[in-house]
């Protein structure tokens, strides 16, 4: 069986928001016991990622980090169209990824305790990201 | 049901190439309407990546970004049997990932207006590289 | 058709140790002949990652790619509850990912001939860690 579902998720600039409890209620409308439950966001200039979810101090120390693999303005980028944040946003896309899979068992998304879905806004201001969770069962 | 072709891909050198055509082809081949279509390539030293299709230099800013979090020939590697560009290969591989996936939806690829796929050849000589791509519907 | 399997794997600190016969022995026992395994650990210190599977050398320079792109201790991360490596194991994991899916033909991994499934341990000393393996069919 599979289920798809498109999601429309508003960001507020850069930063990463968690978005587990919209996929897991995906996963119940879906009615899959068993499976894998993928997350696909349409654009280069954010990403979803899987970290952990208690202290919001490892998402700004992400920040930290991804802002020096690929900094804003970095005079090395002759992508800038718009903006400072255009590239490095780009690339902070590929290095976390497009999309993110969790198993399903018992009906449930099978994340660990501390693991949370995150999507995470590259660009310094806001949009409105297109996400696909697609559902799938043996 | 589930369907799957392998692609060879010639690359020319270290240079992302977009394979989205080819990829969509194996859904339009497959006849599957609904579900998920992992493209998988079977080598580490060149990877997989969804990125920005329209701009180029946006490939470009990708390896200037990528030469600097691993360098071609740096002091600190060990593995440099096949040359300078060996162990900066296999790192780059796994920054980037050696499989995307792509939700599929009224029998073609969810990407978002932007979004290509690319194979990432790694080394600076050119291979013969292969690819699996899996689709499989519920 | 969907199999489960759960796996703990015991690390030993900081390494990335081969997990490809506990996978493939999964593939075995599930009796599918084509589709994708999918493969998930259950936490945000450690990660998966298909690399080269033949010179230990490797996993050697990707320690020590990865201890510069997100050092121990780094004076800019807030997040130390656990000690200098807490933050870092996080970066370093969500740099390579939490999952890893491998197209499945024939009833086998259809990894290539240098294709190896690592679990990466990012934390100094070791700990159970908990893999879920998921394998669909069509």
């Amino acid at each position: 069986m599979a289920y798809q579902k498109c999601l429309t998720i508003n960001t507020q600039g850069r930063a990463a928001q968690a978005i587990t409890a919209e996929v897991a209620a995906a996963v119940s409308a879906s009615g899959i016991e068993c499976g894998l439950c993928h997350v696909f966001v349409q654009h280069t200039s954010c990403s979803l990622m899987i970290t952990e979810n208690a202290d919001p101090d490892v998402r700004q120390d992400l920040e930290t980090v991804f802002s020096r693999l690929a900094p804003d303005g970095d005079p090395g980028f002759a992508h800038d169209l718009e903006g400072p944040d255009d590239m490095a946003a780009h690339a902070r896309s590929v290095l976390s990824g497009s999309s993110v899979i969790v198993p399903v068992g018992n009906g449930r998304l099978m994340l660990g305790t501390w693991q949370g879905i995150f999507l995470w806004e590259h660009r310094h201001r806001g949009s409105a990201r297109q996400i696909v969770v697609t559902l799938l069962s043996g």
